[in-house]
This record gives C-alpha cells, sequence and structure tokens, in this order.
C-alpha cells in the first residue's frame, strides 16, 4: 500500500488541535504523532498550515435539469472544483420526477456520476411524489445507503409535495431510520406573490426577493417541524436563511425536539442589497434569495449556540447566457448561484480569522456535523485512524482574491468576484491522493466515489 | 521519557471511533494509530474496551466549609474517588467569605488542595462579595488560571450576591476574557418558602423539594440570561435541573444569546419521588433538589439539541452523621450528594447504552465540552497528539452493582445504592500514569496537579 | 309604535350591572332609567332577574348540506330554539360550492332563511374557491352586509383552500375592510391519519379524535396567523379548542399582531374522554373533536386574558339516524353536534355561576365581542339607547336539567343529556317582541331578519 | 334632590354608541334615553359632542415627598387640573416609610388630601417594608377600601422591596382578595448604571435614560409575573414602557396566567429622542423613560390585543426650578412629568382621530378597565343607571394647543408645550355636579371625596 506522510501541520478538528504528522496507508489515515519515526513514499511539509478535514458540502445540485435548463457544472467539473475549495465529498440531489420511481431518477443520476466525478459524493433523494409505490421503494434506498429523503415546501407541479405526502414520507422514513430534510418555503404563497409581480409588470431580480419574504420560509420551518415531531422522524432544514425561520427551530426545543439546521455559506456573508432592477442581482437569484444584516447576525448565532449545524452552498450553478432567459422575467431566471469552491476558505476567512468562530467550530459546520448527521461517520468529517485521508492544508495567512477568471467552476461569473480573503487552500488529499496542489488538479475524472451512507450518528 | 502503550481499544472522542493504539510519551499522547510499529516501556492491550477522554467534572465541592460543617471528601478523597470513575480532572469552587479577598480563599483552598490531591484539579472563584476591592483581583485571578467565576443568586447573607454585584462583576469579567457562572436559584424566594415551613412545623426532607419550586430556578435562570445578555459576558449556568429554566436559555437564544448549560448527573436520573417525610430523603438533600420526570426529558433532549453541554455532578459528600444535623429541621441538613465517582458510568449505562445519547455526546459532555469552555482545551477533553493523556477504558458490557461498601467517596453511603449498570471502567489513566487499574489506585496522594485555564475556546 | 317596560331587572352589560328599568319603543330601547315614568303597552316584571344582551351565536350550520346529507336545524328550528336559549342572532355559515360563483350559494341561503328564521340571521361567507370570478364577487358581499369571509384549510376536495387562495381572498379581503375567519386544521395531515386509521380496520368514533391531534390545529393555526400577519386582514380563528393552536395566537402578539378567537361551549366544558370503541361517542364527533382537561383550563384563561373573544357553538345537529351512516367507518358519521339553544345558559352556570369569569366577561363572550367583531355594533351586543332591544331575562338561581325530551332543537339527542345547570332564561325578547317567555315561543317562522354587517369595530 | 338633563350627545361607552339623553339625580345617573320626557333643574346640550365615562387615572403622585422635595401638584390642585382634563377620579399612591406602619402613611395622606381635594380620588398602599407587622394591616387596608399595593423594585433603600418581601406580600394580598401592582425595574442594574455614568463624568439628562435600558424593565416585568403566577396573586404592573417588557407578559398567557398591564400616555408618543445633553430633556426625567418608537408601536398593538388595559400618566410634576437640583447631575433631577391634565385629549386625538383605536376602547383604557381592576365598578367607569354622573363631554373636532400658559397644573412647564390637538373637553361632571365648564372650575376645593374600593371585577 502506499504511503504518504503529512509533516509538522497543526492539525485541527472539531476536537484537536496541535502539531503533529499524518501518516496516511492507502486511502485512509493510518496514524497521526509527534515525529511519527514512520517513512512513507511520500511526504508533504505542512509547516505553518493548518490540516483539517476534508469539506463535506452536503448541498449541491450537479448537472441537474432545472427550470428548461441544466446547472452548468457536472459531477466532474463540479467536484473538481469542490477540490480546489478544500470539498472532498458532496452531496447531490437526486429528484424524483413526478409519475416516475425513484429508482427511475437514481439510475438516472447515477449515470451522469458515476465514472465522471472527480470528488467523492452522495446522493440525496428528493422526493417530489410520495404515494403507495414510492413508499415501497423507501427500504431500497435506505438499504443502498441513500439515507437522507429531500423534500420540497415549493415549486408546486414540479417539486413539491403537499402536507399529506410529507406525514406519509416521514412516517415510512422514521420506519427505516432515515432522515427527512427539507426546502422549507411556502410554495404557494411565492407563487402567488410571483404571480401578482408579474401581472403587475414587476420584473427585475428585485422582485424575486421580494417574492420570497421572510414569512415564507418561517412558516414552512415551523410547519416542517411540527409535521416532524408528530412522527419522531429525524429532521433537517436546508438553506435555511433567517431569524424567522431559526425562530421556529429555537421554540421547537421548548417541546424538547431536535431539528437539524443547515445556512448556507452565502446567508452569512450577502444580503439582499444586491437585489435591484438591474440584471446584475441575477447572479445571486436563488431560492431563498438573500436576507438582511439581521438575519446574517442571527446565523452566525445560531453556528455558535449549536443550533446550526451544517454550513452548505446549495451550488447551483448557471451560465450568464442561462441567466439572460430571464432578462424580461425574474421568474425564468434560472435559481441557483456557483458556490462549492468557495464555501471553505469564505467561511474561514470571515468566520476563523475575523474571530467570529473557533476553528473548531469551523471544522464542525463544514465537515463533522454533516459526516455525523448524513451517516458517514467517522468514515468522514474526521482525522482519526482508519477515516478516509480526506485533508485540507491552509496556509492563514495567506490572502487571495476571488474571480472568475481563476476559479475551477464551469460558470462564467463569480458570486464573490474581488472578494479578498485571508487563508489560502494549498493542498487537498481525496483518500489518500492528493488531488489538489498548487492550484493544481492531481487526480482524473472519475476518481470520485459514491458515498454509502447509514443512520444518523450525532 | 517513559513510554506506554495502549493497544487495540476501540478509541471514541467527540469527533472519532476507531480500533488503535495510542502511544504515550511522558505525560502526553505522542501517537495514535493502527498497529503502531512503536516499542513502548509499558503496554496495556485494550482489546474489546472502549478508550475515551478521562472526564472533566467541573463542579464539584471538596472539603468545603458549609453549614456549618465540611463536605466529607478532601482533595484527596475525592480526587481519588474520581479517578475510579474515570474523571481525572476536577473544578473545585473556591468561596471568598464575605468581607475578605479572592486572594484569602484562594490561598486557602491551595493550602488544602495543593499536595494532597490524586487527580488533576482546578478552581471556579465564587466571588461572593463583589466591591472595588475584589473588582481589582479579578484581572489577577485570570492572569493565574481562574478564568471562571462563580455566582450564587440563593443563600443570603453567605454566598449570595444581588443584581448591582452581578452586573459589575460581569462587566469586569468580560474585560478579561473570562467566564460568569451562576447557581441560579432565587435565594429570596427560597428562603420566604423555607422559613414558612418552618414555622409551620413542615420541617422533614419532602419541605426541602417544596421549598425550592421550578419558579425559584426558572426566574433566576432567566435574570441571569438576561443580565449577561446586557454586559455580553460569557455565561454558564450550573447544575440546571428544569423544563423551566431551560427553557429561559431556549428564549434567549431568540436574542441570539448563547449562554452555556452544565446539569447534574442526577437530575437525569433521579426525580423527586424520594422526598418523602422518612429522613432517608436527606441522602438527596440538594440544591436545587431532585425534580420531575418531565424535566428528565426536558435535560436529555436539551443534551441532544446542544443546549446542555455539560454534565456535571454537584459532589458534595456528607456523611450521615452530618446530614442528622438536619434530622428535625431539613434547613439544617447539609446540602448535596456523592456522585464524583459514578457520573461517567452512570452517564455511560444510562445514556449510551440505553440509546439516549450517542458515544460522541457522550465524550462531549463528560469532557470536552467543559474542557472548551473551561480553558482547558486541547490539553484536556481529546484524545489527540499533545494532549494530556488521560485516558479511560470502559467494558462496555461488563455489569456492576452500585454500593456504598465498595466506593471509593469519603461517605458512608451511596445515593445509587443498589444500581445496576452496564459499562464498568477498568483502567484510567492521568497524565501518562496509570492512575486506576482493576480497581486499584496506582498513583499516589500529590500526584494531582493544577491546571491553569485560559478564556473559553468552544 | 308599540312601547314594552322591563322593569327592576338588574341589568348587566359588558359595562354596566345595576337594578333600573328598560323602556322598548318599537323595535328599540328607548330609555334605561331607575323607576322609569314613562307608561307602556306591556310591563314584564324582571325582579329578581338579571337582564341581559341577546345572545349571538357567530357560529351556526342550519339546514347544511353536509356528507352527504343535511343538518337537521331549518333556519327555522334553528333560530327558534337559539331564542330558546337567549340567542337572538346567529351567524350562519353561506358555502360557496367549488366551480360555483358566491352569488350562487348566497341565493341557495337565502332562499332557505328568507322568511322562515324566527330569530335574526346573517351570513359569513365561505370561500371555498377563490379565483379570479370570486374576487370579483368580494366587494359586492361586503356592499351587502356580509363582511366576513370563512376559509378551511381542511376538507380537500370540498371546502378547503390552499395558501395560495388564502392568501389572495386575504388581500381583496383587506381591500374591502372585512374580516377573514378559518377552520384552522390541517387538512392534508387529518385526511391522512383517516386514510391511516381506516386501513387499519381502525373504525370506531375514537379514530375520529385520534385522526385530528393537537399539532393538525396548532400548525394551521400558526399558518393562518403568519399569513393574515402578512397580508395585514382582520383575522379570527373560529372554533379553536387547544392549547397549542392558542399559544400561536399568543405568539403572535408579539409581532403585535391581533387575531381574534372563537371558542365553542363544548370545548369549555366537554372533554375527550367521551371518544371510545363504543357508538355512543358519535353524538360529539365533530371537527375538532373535543380535548382534554389541559385543554379546557386554557381555554377559560384565554377568556380572562382577553385572547379568546368569543364563545359559540358551531351548532350542526344530526338525527341519531343520521350519526349512524358512520356505524361501521368514523369518517362517515357527519360532523357537529346540537347546542345552539344552551350556549348561554352552560356558560352562565359553568362559567359566573361557578366564579370562572365575571358576569360581564359573560356578555362580551356571549354577545358584545362578537357583534363587535362582526360589524353588528351597537345595534346589536348591548342594551344601550338605539340599539334592538334583544333581551334576556335569567332567573340566575333556578336550577333545570337539560333533555333532549324538552329541548327545542330538531335533533333526537342532547349532548348534555342530564347537566344540571344553575342558572335559567325565562324570558327573551328580540326587536322588541318577547320571542320567547316561559317556555313558550311568542314569534312566529319568518319574524327573524336578515342583519347587514358593516367593519370590525372593536 | 338635584337633576340635571344632558340632552342629544353621543354616548359613548365602552359597549355602546348612541346619541340620546342622560338624566341625573343627585350624585348618579338615573335615566338614558331617546328624547327623555323628563324635567330637569339644569340642561346641558351635548348637541355634536361625544359624551363619555369620566376619565380615571390611576397613577398619579399629588403632593408626595420625593428625591427631598413634594410633586408640585397638590390633591387640590391635582385633581383640579385633573378635572379640566375629564379624568374625574384618581389613585393617588400612599407611600409607606421604611420602619413605618402602613397606617401612618395613610393618616399621613388622609391628612392632605381629605377636605382639599377637588376631584375624586383613592388611593393605592405602598408597601416599601413588608414585615410581621406589615403583614397584619393588609386586612385592615382592604377593609378600609385599600384593596392595591404597590411595590417598587427599584429605588433600594428608600422604597425597594426584595423578592422575599414580595412573595410575602403577595401571599398576603391574595388571601384578602387584594392585588399587587409593581414598578417592574430592577433597581440594582440601574443603581449600578448610575453610578458609573456619575463616575464617568456622565452627567446630562441622556444618562439618565442610559440608566434604564429596556432589560432592566423586562427583567423585573418577568420576575414579577414569576411571583405573582407562583402565588395565584392578581396582579399588574404599572407604566410598562417597552416591548421587552410586555413580552414578558405575553409569554405569561402561556402558562394561563392572566397580569393587567398599564402603560402611560407619555410611552405612547413621546420617545427618547428629547434625551440629549442640554437639560431642557430633565422635562421628561422620569422613570422608567421614554423609549423608542418601535416600543411606542408595541404599546399601541398591545392596547388592541387587550394585553394592555389601562392608560394612566404617572402624573409626578416638578417646577422647573425642583427640576434644576439636578442640573449637574442627572440623579438629582427629581423624577416625574406633568400629564394628569392631558391624558385623555391627547389619546383622543391620537388614538381615536387617528383611527388607531376605537372610541369604545378609548372610554375602556381611560376608564372602565381601570374601575373594573381597582373594584370600583359599577359605580365608576360606566355611563349607567346607579352609577356616579361623572361625565365628560368632547367636542370632537374642536382643535387645540397644549401649553403651560393655559394649563392648571401647578407647574411651571408643559411636557407637550405646542402639541396641537383635535378633540377639546368642554364640560365636565363629577357626580352630578358640573365640575368644569367652558375653561372654568366649578366645584371647591373638598369637593372630591375618597373612594372606597373593592375587589378586581374583571
Amino acid at each position: 500500500m502506499a504511503t504518504l506522510l503529512v509533516k509538522n501541520g497543526r492539525v485541527i478538528t472539531a476536537d484537536s488541535d496541535g502539531v503533529c504528522d499524518i501518516l496516511v496507508e492507502g486511502e485512509t489515515i493510518a496514524a497521526i504523532g509527534k515525529n511519527l519515526p514512520m517513512q512513507a513514499d511520500e511526504t508533504i511539509d505542512a509547516t505553518g498550515k493548518l490540516v483539517m478535514p476534508g469539506g463535506i458540502d452536503p448541498h449541491v445540485h450537479l448537472d441537474m435539469p432545472f427550470m428548461g435548463t441544466f446547472s452548468s457544472d457536472t459531477h466532474e467539473t463540479g467536484t473538481r472544483a469542490a477540490l480546489h475549495g478544500g470539498t472532498t465529498t458532496v452531496i447531490d440531489f437526486v429528484l424524483q420526477k413526478q409519475g416516475h420511481s425513484l429508482r427511475e431518477a437514481l439510475t438516472e443520476w447515477q449515470g451522469r456520476a458515476t465514472g465522471t466525478a472527480v470528488g467523492d459524493y452522495s446522493f440525496h433523494m428528493a422526493v417530489t411524489d410520495f404515494n403507495p409505490s414510492t413508499k415501497e421503494e423507501i427500504k431500497d434506498m435506505v438499504a443502498e445507503g441513500i439515507t437522507s429523503f429531500k423534500t420540497f415546501m415549493a415549486y408546486k407541479g414540479a417539486l413539491m409535495i403537499d402536507d399529506a405526502q410529507m406525514v406519509g414520507l416521514m412516517q415510512e422514513v422514521k420506519k427505516h431510520g432515515g432522515l427527512v430534510t427539507a426546502h422549507a418555503t411556502n410554495g404557494d404563497l411565492i407563487d402567488t406573490l410571483i404571480a401578482q409581480h408579474r401581472a403587475a409588470g414587476q420584473l427585475t431580480p428585485r422582485y424575486h426577493y421580494l417574492s420570497q419574504p421572510e414569512v415564507t420560509e418561517a412558516e414552512a420551518s415551523g410547519r416542517f417541524c411540527d409535521i416532524a415531531n408528530y412522527t419522531g422522524v429525524n429532521a433537517y432544514i436546508v438553506h435555511l436563511t433567517c431569524e424567522g425561520a431559526l425562530n421556529q427551530v429555537r421554540r421547537a426545543t421548548e417541546r424538547n425536539q431536535r431539528v437539524f439546521v443547515e445556512t448556507c455559506i452565502q446567508y452569512l456573508l450577502l444580503d439582499a442589497s444586491v437585489y435591484q432592477d438591474e440584471f446584475e442581482g441575477a447572479k445571486w437569484v436563488m431560492s431563498p434569495p438573500l436576507r438582511e444584516k439581521k438575519d446574517q447576525q442571527t446565523l452566525w448565532a445560531g453556528i455558535n449556540q449549536g443550533l446550526v449545524q451544517v454550513v452548505g452552498t446549495d451550488h447551483c450553478p448557471f451560465m450568464w447566457e442561462q441567466k439572460l432567459m430571464g432578462k424580461d422575467d425574474f421568474s425564468r431566471i434560472p435559481n441557483g448561484h456557483p458556490a462549492i469552491e468557495h464555501r471553505m476558505e469564505l467561511l474561514f476567512s470571515e468566520g476563523v480569522m475575523k474571530g467570529r468562530i473557533s476553528p473548531q467550530k469551523f471544522v464542525e459546520v463544514t465537515s463533522t456535523n454533516a459526516a455525523k448527521i448524513f451517516g458517514m461517520f467517522p468514515r468522514k468529517g474526521t482525522i482519526s485512524i482508519g477515516a478516509d485521508a480526506d485533508l485540507v492544508l491552509i496556509d492563514p495567512k495567506k490572502k487571495h482574491v476571488i474571480s472568475a477568471a481563476t476559479h475551477h467552476m464551469n460558470v462564467d461569473y463569480s458570486a464573490y468576484e474581488g472578494h479578498e480573503l485571508t487563508g489560502k487552500i494549498t493542498t487537498v488529499l481525496l483518500r489518500g491522493q492528493v488531488a489538489v496542489d498548487a492550484g493544481e488538479t492531481k487526480v482524473a475524472r472519475g476518481y470520485g466515489q459514491f458515498i454509502r451512507r447509514g443512520p444518523v450518528k450525532f
């Protein structure tokens, strides 16, 4: 077995912080120690660097058919860009087509990802049509390592399920020890507001934002918690953005309920001031939209309170030409923005370096918690013996600037163009292989593996 | 330097879980690995055992003058018993005497602990009289590694400070990066109810319980959160017992506040049904008293919600003869119960083995979180390179029964007599030394060191 | 104009309490005074009696097509029975048929009520299909004095509207100064639970109850408040039954929202213990079902807190033979119970005579508040000059027993059979006419008038 | 008996609104009717006027020793000014002197008020020292018609009681059917902040405001609710000013508690922008201080939610020379502002005429609710037969301007100088006598009577 030694880095995990060496044998971590005496085939000098667990982004959409087009990153380009940003594992969403089976969708997604992904990946199964026949498939999915089931409370007619399907799905998933996640916004309200804005000729990106006010998310988040509490299922809210929604989760704690919460990097750092009448704002047209400063404060606080466990991206990039589909009508702008590559550096710079969160908390929300919640722990999410040797080396003081000119995502603009960051990822290992080093990709298309997942272990 | 190898244990920390070896050099952990090739002076075979970080009990009262007597465990007997139960570090409370300086009290406590403690220890400073002169001492205490300041909102005339002192203390502690903790119960209410019961001739242990209803704790917890929020200080509630109090913390999250919460093992496992008119109930006369089943549920939920970070003991044992001081008047029963030895085995058996919490959560609440909150991380609270080699080996399936006949605490009854547990601690290492093995103490009086602490790092 | 003098009663309104005379001229109150010197055509001696404003029951279903049958009280029998119980005005629900216009339904209901009602009545318009065409009708309805619009969040496919319709309706109603009311339960959840119980062969009345757990009402109440708050419309929840739902309203107060709440007499007095496997429980099969003792406490408290403004009945009686439609399947039991006749005497006996509410609060919740909220004040809901002379005389100490053998509702069982009450209504005036006296009806079919209503005036 | 007829006014009470006549015989209302045929000794033409119940201001401080001086309005000048503003009854605070009896204080206050008051008055008893001897006096006070007991949670050493006294007082007052009210601010915090500002040389009026942040009131309000809930006593918070405090009351509703809330006119209309470094701000130095716009919104909402039942004044005027005592130190500025005369006109103009509250709500919060809560109903607070003929005639469209040059209070500045109001009180009757007409006082010093009060009747 090939061996590799990462020497003298300051190794930081959710529960450790110290300078030492890491010995990798094959794909996994074999030893950690001060001045390890073992020899290795290859040695990386990590002096002056932080060494952290490879990031897990549990919320990405690669090569996804949506709004009449496809998100522009394939499993290849998307996971490659992720690696450049220190994210070694992503969880992509398989979308059941209404009227069709889960299996059919899974097969389709497997077709796109297998043999093409550069980084490791897994799948959530988005159940968009829960019925007696879908119900039968849940058990199989869990058996195949797809243990989390996504629901959409919005996008009626395409992805949305109603509360009857929700309760049925939750009961079934609970039976098999899985997790139900939700895009928790009230689709009916949003559709109404979109229609009203369109009818009034209010068609610029600003109206995308105005069509999804805080209440649409707060209401649905509360409803999701209520139904989850009734069924007792493990529950997780994806891309939570605002005070109103987090307060629903906070209040649910009073009835002894635990609901996991993911926010995304953009909701921590950007705000709704980008939405104006200029079409430029289309770069950040996503759902839910960016919110206010007070919501950013809520989310940072939520992380430190332990109530927001995960920071993902909802990476769903579209080329500018695709965005232009909505030039004359915000409702036709493909929703989503590119972030898979910069989540970790952004959070490191804005979170750790600015003192908002500790390095340990950084590891928790970028990696460990997702591994635990989504059933990949202890294989992923940590630097420990037997775990996959997914490592990120960060030069904590190096400054750099984000730009579409230099990023690796397959999209022709950056949502963070010109952002200056402190802390640069220099080397990334995935299952023992140097995947990225000094800006170069070192592993090939198809290196990424599908990660089978188990139950929540938190 | 002496070396020691712990082989083949299933090493569990807050973020790892895998079978491996641990190499100890001197007092710290030098390497962790699968089949480590290094030789060592001594080898412990941990096959079939769990290996976890040494426990930290941040709430103990050793040799404490209280209610006209002293708690019966000295720093020697108390820390020795702690070691037998896998707790390698305790934080004891220095009690300022009203009208006197912090320094005076510290000197007194140092006098009792230095050279006698068997296990590692640190001190909280209980500020019972905050005034211009005390204020000046805060900075020095922090500089000496005493970074947490305890307040009593009860025991008027002895330990209690009023809100004016509270806000002043918080402002000063914040300035120096420390933490303020509170015994959060409303002393005025309690004193009134005690007086009323006594006046009515209601003198049995049951009235101890009835003198401290839930509101006395809920109110004070809310008040403590309010003042802490105003000052912005790091805040921590000790021995929180009930739904009403935890709900105050939960509601405080809505204003983006984070307040750390400790509960104690007894509040998770025992309930108020022990308080009757028989004097037997005196065994569990402590403050706050045991609560109801619904409160136990709240506390278990709080742990899993991440809102209760620490499980301590409030260990404060008294011999039966001491308890008898209150034979005819509950208000004279010395408050406190012995638990320092059994916290970890009780929580392991009732928590992990019964599936209420994960092994990782067990490590967090018994060790890692306390280390982070109280500024001992990463030296304590984890199994990582450079950390103190404080290790606990557990035989997870071994059943045993708690009894005063076999425990090591200096007290002649057990609060858990006859409790059958699953999971036995077999070996304990403290700073690289085998401290306990197969029921024998292997380190001597005075082996325990004072641990200087730093700021919160969570 | 005919004159009538009610002499020497203890006149109690929401803001008065004193012995005096009331002079009625024609249909309205002309004078109130101590020993009024005026002569009158007729004199009623009210010595020893309480004289209160005629009751308003804003929640009744008369002659309503439902579940394949019709509620058994017509506008004639229902309003007559109401008069016997001191309720001089009722508000009935016109149900739009999905796919049809509001007008069509109104015409149908007018056809049933006009010329047949014995007591005064008005209509809420239940909008079961909000669409561009319905939208146009709202303004007309308001203009015709139908200012309150009922929504159903349950009964999908028959009465339920989705949230898109809800927000649209609220916006339109707000524009015209009306009020939106809701049957706030989550129909999707209920339908699922019903289907599951049926599939499991769980078919007795107990499963009716188990199909509508508290969460179904709490969730929908919160959602209704959320959407109402977003639109700013005047909002009112009908037949609120439980702590979970009222807590949603209480929490909504924290964002400065006011939502009116109606409970019904049965939720204050009866509980779910009536639902067993015997079919007898069908007598109380209604939606929402009866709840627990703790919910009764919540509702009484809500009244005294001013957060529950109205006590109605949701009167919807069915003959036992009709109830038997669901003998083998609870889901086919026509929902509803008879109460129109006994609301006031029940509340007087259980509320006023047992000291739970003051006489003034009694008047508020049985009459004044409904008049104000539903735009009939000051014509209805009070005893004041110019108001309709709708008066109820109560002998406060007289005991009597409720029985189907003696009640006036067109239904062959009583939901309160054998209940012994203190306080008997002896005489009722409606618009100056003695409508009921000593158990005899004194006004004829068709005496009741349609009451045009205006905006909320609270 | 003298008779008086008020003809053709639009009579508005909490539950009526109609044009009619009111016949007064002696001191009470004898008849109300449309074109009453009775003759009277005197007739007042109220055509075009509103006729409302005389106002009750339950929060005034007349001739009160405070901060080394006396509030500048005596019972004579204060009640006379009150009458000019339509307030016919005031409740003044008797202040027990610590170490002395309640009786002693009552005797002192009676000495000042008896024979001097022009308008009716009653007393709250402020218990500033609850001890075994005070405890014995509670029963007597209730028997003498002093049924409400004020507590101060601030002003340590002068007026403040601690929580032990609070719980004892509540228990005793509950036993006798009384009501406990509170100045709910945390005195310890405030004293600390005052001392800190003084120590820092921050001495202008702005620092008065900064010494009493929202938390000081929110905390104490929550604590007061908690203790009241534990004892079950009727509870009332005086001069509540802010969102934080009202939210405590709102949350208390979730445990089925009812706490009455009074705000004062200044908190609805003025805000903290008046506090600057100029000494001018001393005009509004009162405790609690004025708050923010968001708090005003909360209070208006609270009124419409039924959670704020009373609008008082906390009238406590000081001459400018007295205010100058604090010229160089905000903490020496006598606290209080003059408002007794303008409460009703201000609330009418800003509340009713601007559509924020209905005329009925206006009557409730200025008169009826106070009468009910403080045990004066139905003698006071309403226009009904047998009630005291306390009437206020308002010309609803007449504009006027407030000025110290024209007001009747014994104070040489106005807190509302230049405020233009719509709606002028033209005539005021007190117990059947024209007390004020066209700006002239018509009753003499000593006309005012002490009003004995009973239990809460709400």
